[in-house]
């Protein structure tokens, strides 16, 4: 606790996700008041044809 | 906002998505009026051996 | 399955989450293929401090 | 109803998978009183590099 | 790791819920070889208003 | 996109979720290259007799 889930669409790199689950840990902490160790992020990537806005899947954008 | 999930069992077309991600969002925006835009969707893949329903996976039935 | 999870804020009617589930699970059997009885929906509610877009809750806006 | 989501680093045989999903059926039925039929389990695997405790990716632990 | 997500109807009670994560978490350490401290057990509890299955709200059931 | 889900115990004040809100959001934009807009986060409020590590409720430790 806090359990963090991030879903993004795939082609971060490892670095990007590394640099990413490092500062929203840190802006976690800071404004929830918890320790590190207590925040879990989860990363989910979805393919472009498995997210759509307005009805349109991003593979048709 | 609204933000939809939608879980299935992989097997589905990008044209079956298509469709869905269409239709889906044509329901919610008529029935909980908000503007196209603002409905998301998000679809989750699942292999066989990762859902299962009354103990048993559905690799199995 | 398919599974389908709605965020929604809250200030719903019930009619209006009735008219919802009825036209979503239309929208998914049709174009899934796939009998209305597999059709699962969960709504969330959300209050307007518990959502927010570009860093700014919607209890702000 | 319920419906059981289980997050787990990928890596699991699909016989561990197959007795999870018993034994969590089983607890599930047992003590919130519900039939078998009724309990869905979704698994869902992830990439080392797509979990992080403490800030810190499990590829780079 | 693993984390464990539970949607049920409201009405239970805390000693229900109780029972459940006792064994939910023993059912998950036995047939995935983690230890208990890494199980995490996430409960939600929905109205009958905000659960459909074959596009029936359950508070019409 | 990028969707963040924050699962947290109740207790926090909105004091506290729009400074996180702010946060994470930056987080998120600088190191994973997007927009503050594309954003949205949905917090989530447990009780503590909904949540468990260890097969024990929070509401008993």
């Amino acid at each position: 606790m806090p359990i963090v889930q991030v879903e993004i669409i795939k082609g971060r790199t490892v670095e990007q996700k590394r640099q990413m689950a490092k500062q929203v840990t840190e802006a976690i902490t800071k404004t929830l008041a918890c320790p590190p160790e207590a925040v879990k992020i989860i990363i989910r990537e979805m393919e472009k044809e498995n997210y759509a806005e307005a009805g349109t899947l991003f593979v048709d954008k």
